[in-house]
This record gives structure tokens, sequence and C-alpha cells, in this order.
């Protein structure tokens, strides 16, 4: 299997962390690297959703990818096996990224080329929506396995995501997940999120995630 | 639906927590109460594996259950349903709960006169990892869905915790899950943890998971 780089990402010694989000992204329009920060749970299909918004979109813009974990190489083994830019970065511990990191991650990339820089943050709901990691925008994967009321659960995730991605609909119908309670909890969080139910494994409902992704990176880089 | 306690429980003022939970974990040896730690991913099914828990054991001990969440109260009031104590702990945004947090729960629940409290930890991987609760054990479930990779990725969690849950084994033909995988991978991290494959769903595995709590409580208790 190809090898990886892994890269070793340290904590914010800024404490404005709000202010380094602020300047990445200035950066970041300047240099017209459109930056999505990638969050949701263990399990929910980070991954593969990633392989497929890629095969749908690399041959029209350069594409490159951070993979954040905890531990382990696995994800960017996989990532770097569809032939885009890739990096792991290990947070040595740390359950989410910060906006130091991130440009950390992005150097170590070498991203400066990329037309979209996707961050897969670290699998959690709660602490990586605490933290601006300057990107353009943010979204999060929920998978039907997880319950329709997590949004209730874990509130300020789905308050920050731009967009929210239901996935493995195509096991809807082995669990007790009602979509239109999913919607409407996702709306009491953030009125104006956009939903795409998707299917990552069978690729149902990424044609619309990657319009929604292409017109946000074309409209980034005007 | 019945009306449960709420409690905001504060993050310890104290810098050491593993001294909170070595003496926490005295006073529950000496009031004869056995605490169990319950973590997982956000919707791995806790509330559900509780559930089936209280059903199997409620007539030979007496249960109190600490429901911890960020928001919300939706899982307490399930529990409260069944009849035993139980209290919904919000943590203020917090991600973990630490062991000064746990005696304020044990407080607010009344615990003394309990046989088994179980604390239903935030759902996250990663955080509740490193705080001791003051549980005598920890445990942990991981889902089908989520993929038996999970201790490769998230390696602290399966470290510490004495039993794994393997849950909703009745949706394996649906994902790409490897059992044998999963326990090797959770044998890395710690080759004396227990692993007990369940469907909290069914109650497949309920029997075993219930005899060995069964018999944590009484040795405790001698």
């Amino acid at each position: 299997m190809k090898d990886v780089r892994v890269l070793e990402v340290k904590q914010s010694v800024f404490a404005n962390n709000d202010k380094q989000a602020e300047e990445l992204r200035k950066d970041l329009k300047r240099r017209k690297v459109y930056l999505l920060n990638l969050m949701s749970s263990p399990g929910s299909g980070k991954t593969t959703t990633l392989m497929r918004t890629i095969e749908a979109l690399k041959d029209e813009m350069k594409i490159g990818v951070m993979e954040a974990d905890i531990d382990s190489d696995v994800d960017a083994r996989t990532i770097a096996s569809t032939g885009v830019k890739s990096i792991q970065l290990h947070t040595g511990g740390m359950c989410h990224l910060d906006a130091e990191m991130t440009r950390q991650g992005l150097d170590g990339l070498e991203a400066g080329d990329v037309d979209l820089a996707i961050l897969e943050n670290v699998g959690n709901l709660v602490c990586p929506a605490e933290f601006d990691t300057g990107a353009c925008k943010n979204a999060c994967i929920l998978s039907v396995p997880e319950g329709h009321d997590k949004p209730l659960k874990y509130p300020l995730m789905f308050t920050v995501c731009d967009v929210v991605l239901v996935n493995k609909i195509d096991v809807m119908s082995y669990f007790d997940f009602d979509m239109e309670k999913c919607m409407e909890y996702i709306h009491m969080r953030n009125p104006d999120a956009k939903v795409i139910p998707i299917c990552a494994k069978t690729g149902e409902g990424i044609g619309e995630w990657a319009d929604w992704l292409r017109s946000e990176v074309r409209a980034w880089q005007e």
C-alpha cells in the first residue's frame, strides 16, 4: 500500500482561535483555496463519503485531503489510493482541530495549488464544533444508525454546520429513523442548514452534494 | 411523560482528577454502591442497552441511572419510564464527565441506597476516556454500523475499558463488519478486555452482559 505522510500537529499557542481562523480564511481567499471542514461521529462514513466526493469532482478541480485522527493512518491510506494529495494529521490525543493545527496541516499538504481542501476532522460530535478551523464552510455527516434525535443531543454541531449529509439511507428500513423529524430537529438548530440524504456506499445523493460543493468552490474563487 | 430531574453539573475545581476519582471509589466501596461508567459514540445504543440491563437486573438489585448529556432530557425520560431512580446531568457543553461531576450526579441521584449506579457518559469516543470518573469499571459500546476499525482510531477508549459490548449485531449482514478483526483490535489495546456481542433491540447477548454485571456488583459488595 502507498505510504502516507503523517504530520504531528500541535495545539495553538495563540489564545484567540477565532482571530487565527479569520486570518486563515483571508489567506485561503487570497490563494483561492476553498477549505471544507467535515465533521461527524466515529463511523458515520466520512472517509467513504470523501472517496465518492473525490470521484465526482477530481476531473474538474485539484483536491487535497487532510485526515485528522488521534492515531492510525488507515483513512489517509484509503484516500491516497485515489491519487489526490493527502496527508494524515495526528492530533496527539486532542479531540478536535483548531485553526493553527489546520494551518499546519495545509502547509504540510502544500495546499497552495489546490482548489478544494477538505479537512476530515476527528470523529466526535462535541468538541470539533467548538473550534473555528478557518474553513469556508462546515459540513457534518449524521448516519441513519445513529438516530434522528442527534440534533437534540448535540446542538452546537448542528448549529455551526452549513450542510448536513444524512448518510447510510440504504439501511433506513432496519432502523427507527424518521427523516422528517431529523430535518425538523436540524432546522431547529440552524434554519438555513442544507440537508442532503446520501448513501456513500451506493453513491445515492452524491450528485446533489457534489453540485453544492462545486458551486461553493466556484463562488469562492471568483 | 414523567418529569425528570435535571442537574447542571460543574467541572471540577480540583487540579487532580485522579485523586478525586480514587476518593470517590473509596466512598462507593464503603457505601457498597457499584458504579459503572458507560461510554460510546453518539447513537451506538447506550440508552437501549441500559433499558435491557435494567429489565434484566431490577428485581435483584436497586439500580440508579445518571444520564449525562450536553443538552436535552430525552434519555432520562426514557429511563425514568422503567421506574428506577434516574437523573439527567447537563454538562454545560462539556464533552466528558470528571470525578467531581460524577460525585455531584451521585449526590443528586441520592444514590446511597442503590446497589448499582450507572453513569451514561456523554456520547464521545475521545474525551470521556481521558477522565477517571471514579467508577468501579468502565464499559463501552461499539455498534456494528460504526465499523470494526474503531479500536485502531480511538485507542485510549479501548485501553481503559474493562468490557466492550458490540451492539446491533442484528444488522451485521448489511455492514462490512468483521467480528474477528474487531476482537483482535480491541485486544491489541487491552488484552484483558471482555467482549460481548449484543443486540439491545432484540435482547440477544444481554444475559451474558447481565451475568457479568451481577457478579461485579456482588464482588464489590462483599
